[in-house]
């Protein structure tokens, strides 16, 4: 349920290249098919199929889109449906096995049983590359389905074309309406060997307007176009001899995306461009050398950061052009272009992150929300962005949150008149989900939206974000303005019951009211009880508010260990029994900080036994390695954070909480020439408590260490034990 | 069914801003509706109802598609359906009048009668222009129908994308699947006053996906898309009070549409533009003085000149940029890129007269086809094509004519090697029509085409113009073997019979046949009668085959003389008893040369004879002013050179035929500083027959004039008698 895929893909690559191990409808007979949610990223470990090789993918979402340009080889008669993957031998696909499987970053390869093919992928930036070795036969089919999608719906392609611009390239086109409106991505493909003959077949009623002409338009025309079609081209082999595929993306033409096939890869040579993939992979993880307790925890952490890599991907071309929000074209002026932004997920931990692993990158990410903002025709900033469309997903204007962390951390070089400006735009749209009542009134009620609570605290806490803007920006007008906009959680405290809980238009509290449940309460992806406690900006007012530090310390405790109900579960598609911990949640966002809340009470030794418990009971490198989406890398960035020790419980603060370190010891490249090393004493499985932190030698008090402490690099020393600190 | 359109447009402009008096849908329960074809530019003398206005139309074309972004002005309770043009008050369409509609070159206007509205329309080359004078009113509604498509059906509409950029802009793209099947416009519409609500309807079932939003979408969210959708802006009005709109056009975004828009229009002067466009076609019109007998001939002569300025249209934004042939962007490097290559007909007259009168524009329409040659996944040359599609539409591939002839008339300045080099890969594309088999037997057999004959005749015309570019390039051996295939009419000639026939892969005559049908006998548009004598580059020789000058002239005679049975005529949509004189059909281009032919005989004088009499009871510059579609220009191109005296027989050759000119006088500004003057002697309306021809004084011998004498200017003097000159 991590939803991740196991193909290839480069660093934040745009081409992401995976198998397909089925083909679910999104609907059937009209009704959502609640099957097609596991196949967010087209695969799932307990099928046995492959449908074929697609080039996007989302890296854990919960919801989803993509499948671009699915290639599938076969032998033998040419079939063109896909087939069903509980039918053998009927349709394209193949029987694979987990025994024939194998893949590093950079590189997949599978046998593809029912044709006796091996596959092998791996991926530049941008260009798929394919190697396919076959058994010597006189019927070898390559099928581009281009009807192939994930999350797919009669209507979901809008257009397709297609030129065979000779016998070993093929260009064109998918515009889709899928969860992104209105988009379109270009290809160009090349094979190693002419094919002796192609075709296609259209599932539709859209005629090619040959008037007066009787093109035999089926076989070896050169020109498609419709809204379903499947293509195929045929070839015979030798035993064991290989076929290799190119396969381009753009977003902006087949122009583009030829330009990118050649300056990428202008060769056929399938091993240097998977070692040259590698070695980014390499680079980029090598960026956090960690020395651990057992070699499973090495694996766990190494996949985690890999997954960190998968999103958002560039987007653009290799000269800068990409297909923009207003769907004209535009050129990245001094920074790359990025697009995929689940923005609710990885404001928390992924970009805090970034600021340290990949400040440039983020520097780039921030650059290009403002380029989204410039074409926004709403003229807002991201607020789940792919694909020059924005999906409008979870509550909150969460860019606001990422520009202000890094700018409070020095990362980003971004104009700050100009990103106070897109904020402030960003937090006045009137029709946005509830903020004009929000303004208003100072919380979003009840009658605006199901989930007022949520986006109260969210806003509030976003608010506090554009308030630091304006704070580093020297304007204390917007500054005080957003402080005051920042508490607003206020006023959705029921100080009566202890939660924060809907209110209505008139200022009274919705009477019906179930604190536990996650639906129909006010809350999206949480509860009361958990969701209630994000405050990130203001924790200790939080905590006095709710009652004091002892208080509040039982509340946590109550939601770690008091088992809820299933019916508070199994409504819930994305959240599994192994993502919770008594009624916290950790397979969803807002309990990430949650762990860490103890830390402002008397017992931060509660901090550092969840955390080393989560990390331990909830994370893995086996196929169920992630205790729920991993929500475009935000779950596997809060394993980073934690592992190393610390956590940014507030971004857009300089501040991040300390935890307690899975890692034995560990050493951070910090790219300005300085390096973190975090290390240990006593560390061991049952020595979680921490006795006391040091930072070059000296006492850290409180709990806390800044950003700016952390970049200077040095040594952050964590004396470990097995009792709590109680002091 | 001239299939012209009464609305504003510049020169070759590329917005043809006109009224849609129906909306006919091109399917009825899944079957062909007849009445479709009325409307291929929008407009039907006879109705009584107006749709709205959009901004582009075909000119006289058989087939149809366009109709782009249809504006209509309303007042009282919205109605978004069009309504149905026989029931008043439902709907949004309204009645007008004839009385109260005017129209000028770039100018036309129309009230409005439902709603009291004004409606004024004029255009720059990219710009429609409107200004709509209100009655007082709290409701006026402008409603931009996108659903709204000439030749339209399920299906059509693609995809629409529509954003309000602000109170008064927006902008969009449309594509559609009609006769081009991948065709996109995209527009920029400015408004002169800020409309005060706005709102659009979506007639699909294509979902916004705002997850977790509850957006009202329906009002006041400026983002839309899907396949239909209608919009509509809401303004007050005081009386008399004029709105008015500027809608700009590109082929390549909406970013290039506000390009044009801002470039050509930055004001709100109608006035303004409407002078100026006016000037501009003053200025075109101007290259042709001529004094006639009547005002009624120098009426249908300016309006047979404008009608030869409606296409090709140009094709870029203001900064070069256009949507190709493969949907990539290109650029027009040194020339202006053009679309609407209606070329069966258009090679015949328009083109030989763009070379006299518009030399720089045709010349730049070659490299447009040169262009859409290096686009084209076919590696051809266009066929019939526009926006950026081909449509295959008819038989041959005369681009080829059309170069030839503006390099033999030394009108182009395009590389001889390269466009042999397109033309020698235009004419040998294997699945093309017939012309594997053509190329292998020296003829299109029977089995391969319905039209064989008509496409070994034309391609054999057209071989002998691919001849004459391979003699200019000095490539002999190319210039042989096309010279060579320039005689294939020689196998289809059935010498028993002395008709052109069908003939069979075998070699052998197909057994039935009529030479007087024009459906299933081999030809299309024609028959074997007519069609038949279709040998413009050797019409000595087919003279001789044919039983030479005297047996021949008495065809003609038979052709023009004998009345077809009606048989002949019901089953062809496209020509009407007022087109036809016997067996000659003016209203379709097979014929056009034919009442010349008589030149190559011992007849002239029945040439005269025959083209006077087209001139008088076929043009008129009334409603019914055409006998049958103008054919992009080619009828009324046939017009101004047979008015001149002097007639295109045989394209890609520098020669004219000589006729009998229907001007008394007329004065031709060659454009490089020099003027040719036609003068009469005599002229009359009996006075069709020529007594001799005189160029600056010295006779004429031949009935024969060159190009090239015809471009040092001088005096041409026809002396005109009421008899024949049989010497």
């Amino acid at each position: 349920m991590g939803h991740t895929f196991p193909g290839a893909t480069s660093p934040f690559g745009m081409v992401q290249l995976s198998p397909e191990t089925n083909q679910q409808p999104m609907y059937i007979d009209g009704l959502y098919n609640p099957e097609v949610y596991s196949y967010c990223s087209g695969y799932q470990y307990d099928d046995s199929s492959i449908f074929g090789f697609s080039h996007t993918h989302f890296s854990g979402t919960g919801h989803s889109d993509l499948g671009d340009f699915l290639i599938m080889p076969t032998t033998g008669p040419l079939q063109l449906e896909p087939g069903s993957a509980t039918t053998n031998q009927e349709g394209y696909h193949s029987k694979f096995s987990h025994d024939h499987e194998y893949a590093e970053p950079g590189y997949y390869r599978v046998e593809l049983d029912d044709y006796s093919i091996s596959a092998e992928l791996t991926t530049s930036d941008r260009v798929g590359f394919h190697r396919y070795t076959f058994p010597r036969s006189d019927s070898v089919h390559i099928i581009l389905d281009l009807m192939s999608n994930i999350y797919n719906h009669d209507g979901k392609n809008v257009w397709v074309f297609i030129r065979v611009e000779n016998d070993s390239l093929i260009t064109g086109y998918r515009q889709t309406h899928g969860w992104a409106r209105t988009r379109k991505v270009f290809f160009a493909m090349k094979f190693s060997k002419p094919f002796h003959h192609y075709g296609h077949k259209k599932y539709d009623d859209v005629a090619y307007n040959g008037h007066y002409k009787d093109f035999e338009e089926k076989e070896n025309f050169p020109e498609m176009a419709g809204r379903n079609i499947r293509v195929f081209f045929n070839f015979n082999t030798e035993q064991d001899e290989k076929i290799m595929i190119k396969l381009a993306l753009s977003s902006v033409s087949t122009n583009g995306a030829l330009k990118n096939l050649q300056e990428e890869i202008p060769h056929w040579d399938f091993d240097q461009i998977k070692q040259e993939t590698q070695n980014k992979w390499n680079k980029e993880l090598a960026k956090v050398e960690v020395e651990t307790s057992t070699e499973a925890q090495k694996l766990t952490f190494y996949t985690a950061l890999y997954h960190t890599m998968l999103g958002p991907i560039i987007y653009e071309d290799v000269d800068g052009s990409y297909r923009g929000l207003d769907q004209n074209i535009h050129q990245s002026d001094g920074f790359t272009n990025y697009t995929i932004f689940s923005l609710w997920d990885t404001y928390r931990a992924l970009h805090p992150l970034f600021n340290i692993l990949h400040p440039k990158r983020n520097n780039d990410m921030i650059k290009s929300m403002l380029a989204h903002y410039d074409q926004s025709v709403h003229g807002m900033l991201p607020v789940w962005s792919h694909y020059a469309n924005e999906n409008w997903c979870m509550v909150g204007y969460h860019s606001v949150s990422v520009v202000a962390d890094a700018i409070v951390k020095g990362t980003t070089d971004v104009d700050l008149r100009r990103v106070l400006e897109a904020c402030k735009n960003t937090s006045t749209v009137p029709y946005y989900d509830g903020l004009e009542d929000y303004i208003l009134l100072g919380y979003v009620p009840e009658e605006a939206s199901p989930y007022s609570v949520s986006q109260t605290l969210e806003y509030a806490y976003d608010d506090w974000c554009i308030a630091q803007i304006a704070k580093k920006a020297g304007n204390k007008q917007l500054q005080d303005g957003y402080m005051k906009r920042s508490e607003s959680y206020l006023n959705i405290y029921d100080a009566d019951i202890g939660y924060m809980r809907p209110k209505l238009e008139n200022g009274e509290w919705r009477d019906a009211f179930d604190p536990l449940d996650t639906h129909g309460q006010g809350f999206i992806e949480g509860n009361a009880w958990n969701y209630g406690l994000y405050v990130p900006h203001n924790i200790n007012k939080m905590i006095a508010m709710m009652g004091g530090k002892d208080k509040f310390s039982e509340h946590l405790d109550i939601i770690f260990t008091t088992e809820i109900e299933d019916k508070y579960i199994e409504k819930n598609e994305d959240i599994t029994r192994d993502g919770i911990i008594g009624n916290y949640v950790h397979g969803n966002e807002p309990g990430h900080h949650m762990p860490y809340l103890y830390n402002w009470t008397n017992h931060p030794w509660k901090t550092q036994s969840r955390v080393r418990m989560i990390m331990d009971t909830m994370y893995s490198s086996d196929k169920d390695g992630l205790c729920g989406n991993d929500d475009a890398g935000q779950m596997s960035a809060w394993y980073i954070f934690s592992a190393l020790g610390f956590y940014p419980v507030n971004p857009g603060s300089d501040e991040y909480a300390l935890g307690s370190p899975l890692v034995k010891n560990a050493q951070v490249d910090l790219g300005n020439g300085k390096k973190l090393i975090i290390q240990t004493v006593n560390q061991s499985r049952d020595n979680v408590f921490v006795k006391k932190v040091e930072r070059n030698g000296n006492i850290v008090d409180g709990y806390i260490i800044k950003h700016g402490d952390l970049m200077e690099g040095g040594t952050i020393t964590f004396h470990m034990q097995n009792v709590p600190n109680n002091q």
